[in-house]
């Protein structure tokens, strides 16, 4: 596309010394460290679909590479370089200057250098490639997860649900601005577990990121592993502007543990290692915690405080009634 | 999107020694030789930019990475491993399976592994990050061409743009079936001169490769090297499917110099190595055409066989007319 928007882009991109060529040739040439494995991620945020219509593009930018950046935090990856794949309706030099505010804000402080990607014209699509670095044998897989172990999440979850919720809501019983503003920041500014997952590689056996809703990333945990999960809907850690909100127990537990967007790790260790956990969760400064238990069987089950099975509401979105 | 989409994908991709994991978890994870360079190039294809809207599946795949392989042989690296996303309008099983026909049967042909990437609902658009190695210090790059050296260009021009002329046009004059199908698969199908690319390393001072077109192309060349270059438009190589049309010298010259998406590569080497040259041709079984020469000044002149300045349409598009 316009030579001049890649230009605007090269001239803004961080160096890193491990970058031999950056943007601007046929490819970028990198230099890994000798023995290092390559983490490699790919995510494509499209309008409407992965970001609400009306976002602003700074937090667009930001999201796109968090989500690739949420990938590699995951896997345990230290995130070293990304390239950006960016299709536009129009050429619109203040909405890229405002994207990449948001994109280059994020990559700066994880030290991320942007080398490459291109520009096209079409629907607005943000593609990400991201690429991290790991030491043979310390990745975070899917697969690991084993009979005993504890089943931990980062964070809170329900927040980018309930900001998601609040967007279709007719307003009636509409929170508290700031409230509100809370939660739609955990949505638009989703911040990678990096230095968490980095810290979990050794201690933790497996990990995932919950993009999709917890009950169905931890299930993709338990079908890769081989293994079942139990948890516990109301030990789920929540924000203080989602407990603003006052919401029923059933919806609460729909944004949490089926609401997607959150961003955080959700992590198998084994009970010996509880002290090892915490202490990863206070060197990332992180909160974690403990919300079930891995088994040796298969599939998924989450039981409330007072031990009864709780099953997600059929459909996948949630609604405020007013 | 569709987990099962994943799997189908996942299914069917190639296995490589150095790929350590591949789809279905977080992040790939990939194991580079040691001591080699990282090239690195992601480019995205959209519905009616990149392709015309009637392309079947299997051609949009060949080309979603023809076009990212054409990239690493501008740089002369060996391709390793590439990632795909695919934005699609609905979830069409026999689609993806004709356009994976297209994709994975050019990845087998030059030995690269699909390792990870996304599917997702949203308009037809297809998104590819392909990874090369090359020998630290023997990349090809855009900004070593010298003064003195010769201007090569590989294969033959002229034969996408004519195919994408052809689709336009109003059917008068329409030049035998057999022809237009010639062209078309140009078009369609380019051929990456991977091989072509890596037997210049050490031979060619510099190299793009040509998506925008050949004036386009040797422009980015000429700025980056800060050099000028003369090329001769009636040396341009054409195919036999384009001599076939009988053109008038005009609109053969405007197709040859400034019609995009041949994917041929065009370089610079000095006269010394014109043997070189010739070999690394017959080593890669692609024949190569000396068009000009590089010169110390700046711009780009294009010439034609009786010696008179030629400078391309205005139009960035060119019409048949009846």
């Amino acid at each position: 596309m316009e030579f001049d928007l890649i230009a605007r882009i090269r001239a803004r991109a961080a160096a890193r010394a491990d970058v031999v060529l950056g943007i601007g040739d046929d490819c970028a040439l990198l230099q890994p460290p000798a023995g290092m494995q390559l983490a490699v991620t790919a995510d494509t945020l499209n309008a409407g679909v992965h970001f609400p219509q009306d976002s602003v593009p700074g937090d667009i930018g930001w999201k796109a590479l968090a989500v690739n950046l949420s990938d590699l935090a995951a896997m345990g990856a230290v995130p070293v370089w990304c390239l950006l794949s960016l299709s536009l309706p129009t050429s619109d030099e203040s909405w890229v200057d405002a994207f990449l505010d948001g994109f280059l804000g994020l990559a700066a402080m994880h030290n991320v250098a942007l080398v490459g990607g291109d520009t096209t014209r079409g629907p607005l699509s943000i593609g990400v490639t991201a690429h991290g670095l790991v030491a043979p044998g310390s990745a975070l897989r899917r697969n690991d997860a084993r009979d005993g172990d504890d089943v931990w999440v980062s964070g809170q979850l329900g927040d980018a649900a309930a900001a998601l919720a609040l967007i279709s809501a007719d307003g009636t019983n509409a929170p508290p601005a700031a409230v509100a503003a809370a939660l739609r920041a955990r949505l638009d500014r989703p911040e990678p577990r990096v230095a968490l997952g980095q810290a979990l590689a050794g201690v933790a056996n497996a990990c995932i990121d919950v993009s999709d809703g917890l009950l169905a990333d931890l299930g993709h945990v338990c079908a890769a592993s081989n293994v079942a999960a139990r948890i516990n809907v109301d030990a789920l850690p929540s924000s203080a502007a989602l407990d603003a909100l006052g919401l029923g127990a059933g919806l609460r537990r729909a944004l949490q543990a089926s609401g997607g967007d959150d961003y955080e790790l959700c992590f198998t260790a084994p009970p010996a290692r509880r002290e090892a956990v915490a202490a990863a969760a206070a060197a990332a400064d992180v909160a974690v915690t403990r919300i079930g238990s891995i088994h040796a069987s298969t599939g998924l089950q989450a039981w409330d405080a007072d031990g009864v099975e709780w099953t997600p509401p059929r459909s996948g979105y949630v609604h405020f009634s007013s």
